[in-house]
């Protein structure tokens, strides 16, 4: 039986996704092989290819002047490839809020300057530093924020405009584990990624949307496997793409396209849908004197969500029920302890339902 | 219906692996989720990792004193990723044989000062210049060497004993197209790379097989998730791997072990049917006077055998035939034209069978 799986990734896909999958395993659209051992190529991994890029494109409103690439390595490798296309060797602004964007910004040190335009560490990384007290160097090559943190839970719901704070660089966004469950206001970013194994598909595909003008500038010792602009001019087939990732990502788009809630479809639908799950936990959590959340109300993210037995000698009995219960991969990171769940786009409200009782349930029973 | 499949890669998967990964995508060994949703930190992946790790091993009897690395990005980044891990910024020796090679050549000199050690160029890359004619540089910090050229199907059957030809330095071997098709002489090699999308599993997934003693060298340029030492101590979970390609590898790997031919099992069973697959080919090539391969038999590919027809204007027409009779993508490399067929582990001899009766058919009607 398929149990209810809150992994922060790679995480749970969505059922008919997964069953198509299986279904055209050994052999796609009848063309006598699977998507596995087609030449990236040939004419049928082309059709898919596009069919996903264009998917894409329509679900995120990407406008034409963005690239939007295929890439590998996932987020810790943007860390390095990030400021090797952008840095220009110059000074780059960090916002630090969470385990994220600290490695990130110890990553880049290998390439440029960096500087942390503000911090929440001092807090233990339970908000987002607020936009008009980020200390903004006019002269960076770019700005760098993680908008949401998979581990500490620490969300930005509204995309900085950097100009109305008195910069004019671009900002890079690190999206990797909310990508795809709302809209993004591209006038505000100029570059996003994100490891596709929490909202896109298959560890392993990284997903990069960049404006083109900021194609070109990569330093001398980027390897060509991970330069933009020659992934750009390549159509992300430089190198031999993860081409069964690619699929499967399509086949989440196609997904995502059918979803509907409260007379919305495709992400709109699939961001009130996931408001509605966030709301259910928060509230149980906020309503009990067992369990807490840390995280500072308008900076709670919509897709992790990390929570404290304030008895903590009781998590491992919490987690083994949890698991008889068919509710897996609980556990909070190492680093922040607790319990969390990741609560992506394929978890069902009936997934949260089931938990909140399950907790409640515990609560009742473990006083 | 399936096809035989005589891609270049990614290629064809032995099917029996196909069917059984689409049986366990929905969940696995009834976990309650499918290999795509697991934390590459749970206990279920893990047990995956360790056991496609030690088949691995065992299959290609890899000693103790190498690391296996799954890593991303392909052959490609493999180009840059070797350089800046084991360069130290010196002299590399080069052995161009072909395309990959070339290009392997071109991109280190982001890293490092290269020196073509032999070349085949003047000769349309047809054979494998003699180790015996190699101009070894006793400083090199190694020497780089493709040892199947999957366009120019050129292979090295016998790695060269640097020693033995008086230099004391690493060899790194490029065998992205035939690894595990044979055993390798690891006391010659000092890291082996691979691109899993020929013999290993689906495209995305690199193989990285090194000498611990070449370990902890990189230059500081070094992205993190390429940097080999760092890879090597977080037993390949230095980022998210590509946890679903390393399930696929595992797959073929068992069903690798399972192989027989001649009284032989595991990778002693698959050379011995790739060689009489090879040889099949090549007698009916050799022995017509429709098709050409142009390579010096010593230096010819078990892998990868490029034919040209004679009468190169019924190209299209043999295409078109091969596709309606069952047999896909046999197009040559456009930089090279003509035809090739790649036969790596997961084609059956029946599949080789075909291609030569639809080749013999083909040449008695089109004359």
């Amino acid at each position: 039986m398929r149990a209810f799986n809150f992994s922060a990734g790679p995480a749970a896909m969505p059922l008919e996704v997964l069953e198509l999958a299986a279904q055209e395993m050994t052999n796609w659209h009848d063309c006598g092989m699977g998507v596995m051992e087609m030449s990236h190529r040939g004419r049928e991994f082309i059709s898919i290819y596009e069919q996903t890029h264009q998917d894409l494109k329509d679900l995120l409103a990407v406008p034409d002047h963005f690239k939007i690439l295929f890439m590998q390595g996932g987020g810790i490798a943007e860390n390095a490839v990030v400021p090797m296309n952008l840095s220009r060797g110059g000074s780059v602004d960090f916002v630090i809020s969470g385990s994220w964007s600290q490695k990130s910004f110890v990553e880049a040190q290998k390439y440029c300057q960096v500087q942390a335009a503000a911090s929440a560490e001092s807090d233990g990384f339970h908000h987002l530093p607020e936009p008009s007290t980020w200390r903004l160097n006019p002269q960076a090559s770019y700005v760098h924020l993680c908008t949401n943190e998979t581990i500490h839970g620490v969300e930005c719901h509204d995309i900085p405009d950097l100009k109305a704070l008195g910069v004019d660089t671009p900002l890079v966004i690190d999206f990797s584990s909310h990508v795809l469950a709302h809209p993004v206001d591209w006038r505000r970013v100029g570059l996003a990624f994100a490891g596709a194994q929490k909202n896109i598909g298959p560890a392993g595909l990284t997903l990069v949307i960049v404006r083109e003008d900021l194609l070109g500038q990569a330093l001398a010792i980027c390897p060509s496997a991970f330069n933009y602009a020659l992934v750009a001019k390549h159509d992300s087939m430089f190198n031999t793409p993860p081409t069964y990732s690619i699929y499967m990502a399509g086949l989440v788009m196609q997904w995502l396209k059918r979803q509907t809630e409260d007379d919305l479809s495709g992400v709109l639908a699939i961001q009130a849908r996931n408001q509605k799950k966030a709301q259910l936990l928060y509230n149980a959590i906020d309503q009990s004197s067992f369990y807490e959340n840390r995280v500072a109300k308008s900076s709670r993210s919509v897709m992790n969500v990390p929570f404290y037995l304030h008895d903590e000698s009781l998590n491992e009995r919490f987690l083994q029920g949890a698991k008889a219960a068919g509710l897996l991969q609980l556990k909070g990171h190492k680093s922040v302890g607790g319990m969390r769940a990741s609560i992506y786009n394929a978890m069902p409200l009936e997934g949260v339902q089931a938990l909140v009782s399950f907790m409640q349930e515990f609560e009742r029973t473990a006083a």
